[in-house]
């Protein structure tokens, strides 16, 4: 980081543009192996969210993988970079005034801590969608496990990568043992009181 | 780009945003000299546009140089990247229904091309804050001029590394020759011909 910027003070704030949306900024952040349902759930908290007259985003692979992150490769290093990278956007997303939903397995637990200090704890909604390995794996929606015990993708979180559950998630949920609706419920609930 | 992404469908699309808004999202992208004033007008406008119930955000290097971009340096490769990784979150952002105003000098046409590709041109405002090298180094608001003559600081814009100026902007303004006042008159009825 270089001095050559010099801070501005912006006119218009967070706290206007929270005024101005009738809502708080936050990050909610969904975190959990690959097949466990994150983007289902985020999906369809944005879906009730939208609705309620929430300025809302999902951020996940599909946009972020393809475009801002696209020179990453997903060794240890592009996997940190790729985290740190999203925090940064959520963080300029929530000063923007949206309610950002994050979907990305982000297995490691001082990258998610890294994410809280970015975004600030105030604005960052921990949500553990948890399943047991085995099942995300019988799933496999996008086929990767496949790939990942065939050896053709390296450093797969769950096969030869490991997953750091959080110890004190903001929000538990469990994909095997709830259904979708029940997930759902129990998040907006929770999201709520945060907000 | 690895093909361990999958598309999902987001069901809350930008068009649902934008009606939520009431309004088009759009980049407003300020392009000029440092010291030429684009910060001080996009800050101008975005007061107007809150104003009238735009959502809006400013990316400059306050928000960006510090945060997203922090791993960057000066030099042309590092430049090049900082532009591309700007067009990319404002993309994002444009997705998220936000009007994006980004103040940044971004003196190659090439690296405003590319962001107008990412950003997708119906998207895209081009704003020329045009404006003499010699008033600009006058001005010197941050002391950066004075650091490049010295040789404090390399590839500056104008004094070691060159400004192409855009051939076709949507708007051109020339903060020497006009008043602030009158800049941000033309840049509101041009930008609000294109929403």
């Amino acid at each position: 980081m270089s001095t050559n910027t010099t801070p501005h003070n912006h006119s218009i704030t967070r706290q206007m543009r929270n005024e101005l949306n009738g809502h708080a900024s936050k990050v909610i952040w969904f975190t959990g192996l690959s097949g466990s349902g994150k983007s289902t759930l985020a999906d369809a908290l944005e879906r009730h969210l939208h609705k309620e007259g929430f300025r809302t985003y999902i951020l996940d692979g599909d946009n972020v993988r393809s475009g801002l992150n696209s020179d990453l490769d997903f060794s240890e290093a592009g996997r940190i970079e790729n985290i740190r990278r999203i925090g940064e956007v959520a963080h300029l997303m929530v000063d923007a005034g949206l309610v950002v939903l994050s979907a990305f397995i982000s297995p490691f637990a001082k990258d998610r801590q890294r994410v809280k200090e970015i975004v600030g704890p105030d604005h960052f909604i921990e949500v553990f969608v948890d399943c047991p390995l085995e099942i995300c794996e019988q799933r496999d929606v996008k086929g990767l496990y496949a790939k990942a015990r065939a050896g053709e993708i390296k450093n797969f979180t769950g096969i030869d990568s490991p997953f750091e559950p959080p110890n004190t998630p903001d929000v538990y949920v469990n994909t095997h043992e709830q259904t979708l609706q029940e997930c759902l419920t129990q998040l907006i609930l929770n999201v709520k009181c945060k907000m």
